[in-house]
């Protein structure tokens, strides 16, 4: 059984099973994960990360695959984050997009992992950005995180990512409307997706009129794409690396690696006091007292956390 | 300026104005909402709650006002919380729908609130639950939380609410088999909606597939509905009706409300020990060196957490 520090040392030698192997303890969160990412973590902050999001059926999933080949043909190395449990890369593929995707799958310069989502209905799980710290690590150029879902999970994975870009399709649903603020505030990059389906070119008009009305010095870019036919793939990767050097020469990369360094340290901090907590009340029964006290209205939830954290 | 004490008078008076002006107060988590929530929370717990979620587009919030319509006819009290921002109760709404919901917001046994997300790409706002014991304490026989979101906001729903409803519609992009464990884990009662449209009957087979093979003695009705015509409202209302039968004769709904406090205090234990953290070590500089640390990858985030808990 070989121990962390010769996993780390062999992923620095570039063992794709020791960074396998890796990528699995720190996606458990186990002792040995955390050991993993002290050492793992002042060799990352390298690659270009880029976060990928839409909505169901959105076609992220093919668009991934297009990107990876259009980044390797321009002779850069790839990570791939699939926490999407519709993509080929997880465990929901059809065989069709498996096959598709064994080109990639083959290729060593390309570097699959697919996550659980924490709960089946989707969501970041907390480990996503350790996982992005050891493809990083372990020299990728650029990492791109795939995620699904309208909510919460965007705007987080928008905090992890250097560029975001958020998928939008004809017909799929997505009020552009409803959206609107939204999609200003996380998305860097607007693809609009299977722009070979009718109302492509009215679902590209309303967002660009969303775009225009926006404020902000730089305009987001709206691309045209059919991640099937691999139409607009080589726009959207001009696009990717003219945001990337825009971050750059304006500081916002640098101001932007303190916030998710702020936010990825509260939120690990968060978990630590309540597993603290719930581990110390959960032993000694006033956490399942309160709890019951709360079930039969006698306290408010309110009450029952300050009696909890010790401040009643 | 009427003290919360007097707020809450009026409120047991069936006052609307004095519930407004608390939910005002407790969606804004004010120390005064606290102790309104700390008044009001005793004689909560009577009233029936009903989750409502979907995705964008599929018909979520028509159908709560055929809900509405419907609960009303049956000489019941509704209160409807909507946090979907695409609602017609919410500040996104066309004049079309305004003017349906107009026989809604004009009875006076019904109570509308919407509230906004977290954050502009939804989510369920922290105070959700407050305000629905707000609306319970005020003698609502039921209240009825519409929520948008494929991801998490859903399973937060669900946590809060005795009766979760899911609604599918044709074509809207769900995609059914991905959905498949999450939608099971978190539906007491699937609604294929806009059952007028091409594919209705397609959808709501494959939805019966995936009833059919879950595991559990309640098979989780589905019940076809055409919101804007206010067809099937009248099966979905027994169907609510039926569950709630279930799940009080069977104790669900007790060892459930147990679970919802758990969830409930633990949630405001967390924000709480944070909120204090960050405004100790905040105040002092320690989290901002900590965290420049981390962006300049001195040290790792987890390390950096434990340092800042005092578990170095």
């Amino acid at each position: 059984m070989p121990t962390v520090e010769d996993l780390v040392e062999r992923l620095f030698a570039g063992n794709r099973r020791a960074l396998s192997r890796l990528l699995t303890l720190i996606e458990n969160d186990s002792p040995e994960g955390r050991r993993a990412l002290r050492l793992l973590y002042p060799s990352s902050g390298r690659a270009h990360t880029i976060g990928l999001t839409g909505s169901a059926g959105s076609g992220k999933s093919t668009l991934s695959g297009a990107i990876a080949r259009e980044t390797r043909r321009r002779g850069r190395t790839l990570g791939i984050v699939a926490i999407d449990p519709t993509s080929p890369f997880s465990q929901g593929a059809l065989l069709g997009d498996r096959i598709r995707m064994q080109d990639l799958t083959s290729d060593p310069e390309v570097f699959l992992r697919s996550m659980a989502t924490r709960g089946n209905m989707g969501g970041l799980a907390p480990s996503t950005a350790g996982v992005v710290t050891a493809l990083d690590a372990f020299g990728k150029d650029a990492v791109l995180v795939e995620t699904v879902g309208a909510g919460q999970d965007e705007v987080e994975v928008a905090g992890m990512a250097d560029t975001t870009i958020v998928v939008l399709t004809p017909g799929a649903g997505d009020d552009v409307q409803a959206m609107k603020a939204g999609i200003m505030e996380i998305a860097d990059i607007l693809v609009v997706n299977k722009c070979d389906l009718p109302n492509a070119d009215l679902l590209a008009r309303q967002v660009a009129s969303i775009v225009d009305a926006a404020p902000g010095a730089r305009r987001t870019p709206i691309i045209k794409t059919a991640g099937a036919q691999e139409e607009g793939i080589g726009a959207l990767l001009d696009a990717i690396e003219e945001h990337r050097a825009y971050i750059e020469t304006s500081h916002i990369r640098e101001r932007h690696r303190l916030e998710q360094a702020r936010h990825q340290v509260i939120a690990l901090a968060r978990q630590r006091l309540i597993d603290r907590l719930v581990a110390e009340h959960g032993a000694n029964g006033r956490l399942d007292d309160l709890v019951a006290q709360v079930a039969r209205r006698e306290i408010d939830p309110h009450s029952a956390a300050d009696q909890l954290i010790g401040e009643d």
